[in-house]
């Protein structure tokens, strides 16, 4: 059920971007833009669009913020692909977008995928202004300066600290760095039908970073032509990584706990919150 | 008058961001935002408290999109002067954020200014949801693919074109590149109020456009040092501009023509908007 509706979804998300950015201008950067947003599991517009479902709002308003958290999500690997931030060459399986153009592209498509993030979440379409305003002041604290912004400058002030990340460290700087948008994501259905998204909170805080730990026993195990992007990176770069830390077995442990700890939260919704616990366990049984 | 109010409006604004910046963790990313967002004549922030006060609303609401507005135009600062787009030293007479720091940094900052624009946009104390998310979506229409990135990489496209860019071509890219901005914030008072922007628009797209002129006009006749950057770039760089393409005298004659566009636009407000008019006759009298 979840595999199918995650194709199925990742589908709709795709169309979305066609239609949004088949109507932009002809230049480069929209080209870049529309490479940046191809592939992908597309995770975070899953969660939004499974927990809209979840709250009894339908696809056609939902369709909107999921496609915008990707364009986010897509903004944040094109950045962190540069050559001055992790500087790699492979995503998704395919030459990077400064490879595929150059840096300036890169610069500016994933600014512009910023800015269309938020005009996604604030379009009419998507309902009433109370939620429109809401989806947008939320996107922005996730994606900011105490949100995914911040666990970037936590990982980068790592790498020139006097002393290794403790594990309390490494979760702070992951809690930001992938489980903000995660988080945002699994919190936006609740918020689209105007419901106090705190079960939804707690469901995505334990799968983002269940979600986390996996990639990091993913750079260690993991088989790179299947991952589509370079591993043995943060071995390679001397980072404290959950794995470092805990070691494999307890890293697999601790994830394992984490995807109870999030289906656990779904309880109370009954039977239709299947797919979403069954997106738990995917995320640390996943090769990519 | 104008000019005191400019003055005062800067100071304003200078506030809301150390309030704001200073909430933040204390790590590279946020002192180079800081750094970034300091200094400038804050001409669109201005436009912003100055429309606001013209359509009846008062500094309390209308300094969060100010603060905002100037958090975008600083992060298109920090961008375009990185390396791998205009690749500037200086701005506003002090080492880029990308000298000061690294390329990372400034991607970074850039990245977390952006967002932080729209989260500025968004919050409760700037008014009813409606406006909220008006404000937010305008913003990121403004800032995208079809606004600001959008003559960003219009720019980048003459740099390798067939053909040099006509009147025409130039009036696009600058629309967007300097515009969108601009026209954004003289109609975000009208639009705090929940009143129809156009007087306001017609107002800020002439003033938008005479600014442009005006800082081609600066980037042959104008002093480095009062400029606090660098200039000759767009002769060295043998781009187009309105001064190559018109002539000196013929541009500022067009620039003249456009102020008188933008008074008469605020006409029908009566004395009010003798603010706003003394601005737009600044915008072409400026040194820096």
């Amino acid at each position: 059920m979840f595999s199918e509706r995650l194709v199925q979804d990742a589908a709709l998300i795709q169309a979305q971007f066609d239609l949004v950015l088949g109507a932009l201008d002809d230049v480069d950067v929209t080209h870049a833009m529309a490479y940046a947003t191809q592939g992908g599991k597309r995770l975070r517009g899953f969660l939004v669009l499974e927990s809209a479902r979840l709250h009894g709002m339908d696809e056609t308003c939902a369709i909107w913020p999921a496609t915008g958290i990707e364009a986010l999500h897509a903004y944040s690997l094109v950045h962190d692909d540069l050559p001055c931030m992790d500087n790699d060459d492979l995503r998704r399986g395919r030459p990077t977008v400064h490879k595929q153009w150059n840096d300036g592209i890169a610069v500016l498509a994933g600014d512009a995928l910023q800015a269309l993030a938020f005009e996604l979440c604030a379009r009419p379409e998507v309902g009433p202004a109370e939620i429109r305003a809401d989806l947008a002041l939320t996107l922005a604290q996730a994606a900011g300066a105490r949100g995914m912004v911040l666990g970037q400058a936590l990982d980068i002030a790592a790498e020139t600290a006097q002393q290794p990340l403790s594990l309390e460290d490494i979760t702070r700087l992951q809690a930001g760095k992938t489980g903000a948008l995660i988080e945002w994501s699994g919190c936006a259905g609740a918020r689209l039908a105007g419901e106090n998204p705190e079960r939804m909170r707690q469901y995505s805080r334990a799968l983002g970073l269940a979600f986390q730990i996996a990639d990091d026993i993913l750079d260690v195990e993991g088989d790179a032509q299947k991952a589509g992007k370079r591993l043995q990176k943060d071995a390679e770069a001397g980072k404290a990584t959950f794995v470092s830390l805990l070691g494999l077995d307890a890293a697999k442990a601790r994830a394992a706990e984490l995807v109870d700890e999030a289906c656990a939260a779904l309880d109370s919704y009954g039977e239709r919150a299947e797919t979403l616990k069954e997106a738990a366990r995917f995320v640390i049984a996943r090769e990519s």
